[in-house]
């Protein structure tokens, strides 16, 4: 399957009520990859003492980011995809600001995929880490 | 610390903009365990197709619902909290139903505390299950 | 396939060298359920100033009796089974003795399987919890 | 605290019991980056019929890595470590051959240290990844 940008932007950002609600951007995909960028706005705090991002947001973040970098490797639209597990490595407090993440594959299987993700405002100094494991159901199969 | 509910009700439900956006609500609290319920709505769903809830938002859940665990061993209200790493294995597809989460203690240490969450339509098939681990930064340190 | 305890007893102890290396004994095994003992010796110690047991030991006897338990749903000497992922907690130190560990299914399908783990020398207080993941190749796939 | 490569070496490779006992070797260590090799012998088989090492072996190997990462940011002989939790994503089979194992540092405190893991034959083929949490105990805390 050619990735076909204009289609998973349609995906990601509109046919996910999830990430239309949030505002999610679709910024960069490609073969095994994608980057997406999560608008800052007030109700994403998680504590308002310091003002940084809910851990949540940033879990949802990566594991989007990384559905979407597994959802690259489909071969039909038909293929489906469910997220198995999710590990995630809290490295800095989110800021009050937009953050991206980024997925790319680790591990791709015919069944099996396996993503690093990362959380950021600013690469060089990450506020989270992920891996994720998703299932594919092919209809091929 | 003896356990206010009315006070981590506060916190938990309007404190916190995340919580207080996606209205969740402190079901019940005790010493190393709190439950929560995040009400439905359509903005909650990951895939249309299936109708099922996105992973996200049941990670972010069991995030928060681990973490309330954790607080209820805080001593102070200026002891902090934060969340060093989580992980969530998915068990089965969420509903377009309200759903619950609940956490309680697997280790509580003066500064490191981990906790079991899980969460459920049905608390006899699990929707999701996960660990947290969580940095206290205790002011008599 | 009805569980064999004398076959899965000769697979876990004596087929697979890992563990005939340790001396892992099966102590019970059931549909979705299997429990091991691995005798203490001088070299599985990581600590000797505390003398506490390395967690790599623990990791790779929850690694072990999980994929037992995921064994057990094996339709057929001919399917295959490979681990995805491991996720552990260490929540004390573990002593210079023979410890247990028990695995248990919290998710069982037709390729992916999850499981529950612990480690303990006293039950009511466990060593280390953890979670595996399993790939199930089936040869009626 | 400078690297002292040769204490390094006496420590990793003869001090911990559970390295003597698999000849575990300390090919590279520098600040917050350590190397090791693991060498092959029949014992760490997991699956005889496909010859594969042991899961176990390799997340022993990755805990042990991780931790030697973390020990270099250690001020005194006196502060002590513990591992808190460890995540592996199996990516390959590994080969019944000698294999290595990398770890670096993801995030680096004075309490807590993640790194990052990573186990292979040859680096451009990981047969594993993992992630490590370690908790330090500073005799000046």
């Amino acid at each position: 399957m050619v990735i076909d940008k204009d289609l998973f932007k349609e995906v990601i950002e509109n046919f996910i009520p999830m990430h239309q609600m949030l505002g999610v951007k679709l910024v960069d995909i490609g073969k095994g990859y994608a980057k997406i960028m999560i608008p800052f706005r007030p109700e994403l705090v998680g504590d308002p003492r310091r003002m940084s991002l809910h851990g949540g947001i940033i879990s949802l973040a990566l594991d989007s980011v990384g559905g979407a970098a597994a959802m690259t490797t489909m071969l039909s639209p038909d293929d489906s995809l469910s997220t198995i597990d999710i590990r995630i490595d809290y490295l800095r407090p989110g800021k009050p600001q937009d953050f991206f993440a980024e997925g790319e594959l680790a591990r791709s299987g015919n069944r099996i995929i396996v993503t690093r993700m990362i959380a950021y405002h600013d690469k060089s100094e990450p506020i989270a880490e992920g891996k994720g494991v998703y299932n594919v159901k092919r209809k091929i199969d």
